[in-house]
């Protein structure tokens, strides 16, 4: 619900007028003409009418049909995006705005932001870009914006769920329940207390902040790894260390958590090397895209038994088959 | 770890000398002659020697097997328990301790209380005695004895866990890596955040407390309900508010955890009326005893949709196959 505030505000916020862009910039702001807004979303078929507040799907459309409608813009939503064939790419040569999630991205290639003549705006309904090609983008002049903040307190949640997760040993447990097992040892003897161990972010930004101030009351060794020191503020009242170090900090972590943006400098950047440096047994939440791991690196270190890990990777499907294999592991 | 620690100081200080029992109980502490000491415990087979740590089962003993040897006491340990030809059973006539944990518990009945002439001391290496016939155990002069405090932590912990897996609607998703299905609408149609969720914990004993104050960087909307108002300082640290009358605070939840001790009082006390005060949708997380819930009357709220519970019912079948109906219902 948070996201649909956001998401309504930044396209309010960005489709009214306003005189202040730059002559270089395609300019969205200064007119107040129709507009033809395309937006790009999954369908929830059966789902969509479970939840009179899901609107993160094709048929709520975000929640802003009526208000984009009665400002007098086209709002044309699909789900279809990919194939040459495919609704969005009929709406390529006139769009004016294109909105997308990450979950179900639209791709925005150079080709397409050749084609995209009235194109000015590209937006992400949620946090990372990184199905747009940027510099493409900016040749163009094009505004590419996200709903900073938008997931945040989401991310940060779902990380402090994982590592309790993977720390409790919690899904075999649950396999048990289900297939009517009963074998306590098979769990208990690699299930631990997250109290007292060592926890280190890699990036402490917006996301890594909040998961900090979360794990605080739970007693651990907290550590975090960033370009930047936080203010002593935050440092004092979350009692995490700072490594300036990342290799440094690495060997120290019962667990690790990744907290990056995906970048050409990140992607990749947990390769073998880097793995290498790990505890052996270490666990591994990384909430960020998955391409910032080395795939077959760590498919490779979690059958040797160095690392087990909690991966979050929607970014593709590589990334889900490698999630796969590391449940199994831990199975 | 911390259990194991627990668990020898309980030994050890039970086991000294000491001259302070009254007369009317069965004199341990007294003597320092040998004693026959028996452990019951789960066989962890294969996992046993996959942890050195790992002294919880028949294997590990609990880690004191030498220091009750080292001090001229007969350990006999063993997972076979239950049947009138089981090695306890065999044992029951002349052992002066039995020590059990509730995961395998060794039932302790008016009948071998009355057979077990030598009996002095029944230690659980854990929390929780309700395998053992209390009011027999009074009668005969035995001391029952638990290691307090001993999984509070751990328990607190397992609790968040549980809350977070089930407020983001966590199991479908893992299903979904597993099987190779994508399909974001089944789990974002209802996975929520817990930050400004209402979660009310009934009892707020050693482990609520622990709870609360995990609970507290969430933002979340605290209640509990106890028999008594906690000190004021806990309560201005966790921010939660006190409920005296619990048919008040169960409408206004959204999550309801149960932290109560299993007695007579406390038995079944989640029946029908009880579930009727509840949200319609509530989540519960139940990680006292299973028989705190009336069975039939959880799965019938599970099948109506009034609720979706995450249990940890470890006490007997009947309450591992609730848990098993209503993970299927979450799923």
């Amino acid at each position: 619900m948070a996201t649909r505030k956001a998401v309504v505000l930044g396209a309010q916020s960005l489709l009214r007028s306003s005189s202040t862009s730059s002559p270089s910039i395609r300019n969205l702001h200064a007119s107040s003409e129709s507009k033809k807004i395309v937006g790009v979303f999954y369908k929830a078929n059966e789902y969509a009418s479970m939840n009179p507040n899901f609107v993160g799907c094709a048929e709520g459309a975000l929640g802003i049909r009526d208000w984009l409608e009665s400002q007098g813009h086209q709002y044309i939503v699909t789900d279809d995006k990919d194939s040459p064939n495919s609704e969005l790419e009929k709406h390529i040569p006139d769009l004016h705005v294109l909105i997308s999630t990450p979950f179900h991205p639209a791709y925005v290639t150079a080709e397409r932001i050749k084609k995209a003549k009235n194109l000015q705006l590209l937006l992400t309904a949620g946090i990372g870009s990184d199905h747009i090609d940027l510099k493409a983008a900016a040749a163009a002049g094009l505004t590419v914006a996200e709903v900073t903040g938008s997931n945040v307190v989401s991310v940060a949640e779902d990380e402090l769920m994982r590592i309790l997760i993977l720390v409790r040993n919690f899904v075999p447990g649950y396999k048990q329940v289900i297939t009517g097992d009963w074998n306590v040892a098979a769990i208990a003897h690699r299930a631990y207390d997250l109290e007292g161990k060592t926890v280190g972010t890699v990036g402490a930004g917006r996301i890594g902040r909040l998961l900090l101030q979360r794990l605080k009351p739970f007693n651990c060794n907290l550590l975090y790894h960033d370009r930047v020191k936080m203010d002593s503020d935050l440092e004092s009242q979350t009692g995490a260390k700072y490594e300036e170090d990342l290799d440094a900090m690495l060997p120290k972590c019962d667990i690790i958590v990744i907290n990056m943006p995906l970048t050409e400098k990140t992607a990749g950047m947990f390769n073998k090397e880097k793995i290498a440096k790990l505890k052996k047994g270490v666990l591994i939440v990384n909430n960020a895209r998955g391409a910032i791991m080395d795939t077959q690196a760590v498919a490779d270190a979690c059958s040797s038994g160095h690392i087990a890990v909690g991966m979050f990777g929607f970014h593709n499907q590589l990334q889900r088959i490698t999630l796969g294999v590391i449940c199994q592991i831990r199975r």
